[in-house]
């Protein structure tokens, strides 16, 4: 991707499970990021943490293990810390979109970061504290405890959408023109009551019907021209 | 939450890894979905399964076993199915946040699915035909490669948002369902051999492309009960 991106850290505090740090590398890279800040991993580097890397070893490779969160955002001109919601803080509660939309609008100016707790009980009031927004994974509930990855992924994702501000056009075959769709309804008519389905004194609303099908597709040139040969094959029996 | 999130199942098919479907139950739930399928699996029930699941393991026990994936979507109204963004293919393709659109105002009138392929290869051009949206999670080009369960958190995350936000359905009339369209194409295809216009020896991908134009359109009940007419008509000439 680009600059801002390059300006995103993912920084995850106290990791305990480094299967979790190799899935966070691969959801990051798969999202165009690839700065990893680690502060305190319980075990780095380690065999289950390339494993679940898989093609993302070198955003591991590259990744940096600091001693404390004040290190992780040196330099940094934002920081989100991730939240479940709490009422008993005086942060700004972002979702993740409002939050990669500040998040990347601040990365084209200078570095930023994006910080995660540890597994089981998320960041510590302290941790928070250094943070000057928090932000809360929309969840179920009864149930709202994300795999560490697994938010990493989302809010990657999230980051991603931000940054493509012009999306590429997409594949798109030629479509059909209006003159060849109606020659395709007045054939596919006469072919109708050929066959003895449409009957032109009591029609039904038939050709209606199909025309709504049809128009709900949007019929493509190639398309059109199948469906003509599929006619002139019924109309040739 | 509420009946659309109970509407919508997470169909993973042939999974390699039981860690994956856990990690999968788990992304589920947090999102407020707990009806997962899963069609032929390696290794299910497993440990790693259970160990990945965390608190997630009603979800799992919950699991439906499937031999294919026709039985996978009995009875649904709209399947949309992962695949990387490729132009070889003539499907709808939808970002996440369209198609969880979709997916969530179709699942107050039926069920619906989200298909996700194994590991390794993803869905089979077989397993997307019988998909009538393909969805792409939009990603770094140069490593595009989600895990299985960080997919389905990322999907299970767009249908939460999209339930949080909907706005009461419209009228709409009924949708055909799976079964009812496979059984379409198969007298669709018979007729066309029996007209000439097929030639089993050389399909040419014609059932593919004809499925494809059906697919966009999003046949209704009643327009299948059409179509089927217009064939046994062409057949009793």
């Amino acid at each position: 991707m680009n600059k801002p991106a390059d300006n995103l850290r993912v920084v995850l505090c106290r990791p305990t499970h480094p299967g979790n740090i190799g899935a966070a590398a691969r959801a990051m890279k798969t999202m165009g990021l690839s700065q990893l800040v680690l502060v305190n991993p319980k075990r780095f580097p380690d065999p289950d943490a390339d494993a679940r890397a898989s093609g993302a070893q070198d955003v591991l490779e590259q990744a940096q293990v600091v001693a404390s969160l004040d290190d992780a955002l040196a330099g940094t001109v934002l920081a989100a810390g991730l939240s479940a919601r709490r009422r008993d803080l005086p942060h700004v509660q972002l979702d993740p979109r409002q939050a990669a939309s500040l998040l990347t609008e601040e990365a084209r100016r200078g570095p930023v970061a994006l910080v995660f707790g540890t597994e089981m009980s998320g960041l510590t009031i302290e941790e928070i504290g250094k943070c000057r927004l928090l932000v809360s994974i929309p969840a179920n509930p009864s149930y709202s405890s994300l795999n560490l990855a697994a938010a990493v992924q989302v809010m990657a994702y999230e980051i991603r959408l931000a940054l493509e501000t012009a999306v590429p056009p997409r594949f798109a075959p030629e479509p059909a023109a209006f003159e060849d769709i109606e020659e395709l309804y007045r054939h596919l008519e006469q072919v109708l009551m050929e066959i003895g389905f449409l009957d032109p004194d009591n029609p039904r609303r038939l050709m209606q019907r199909l025309r709504r099908l049809f128009a709900r597709s949007g019929l493509e040139k190639e398309e059109v021209n199948i469906l003509r040969g599929v006619l002139n094959a019924v109309q040739k029996r």
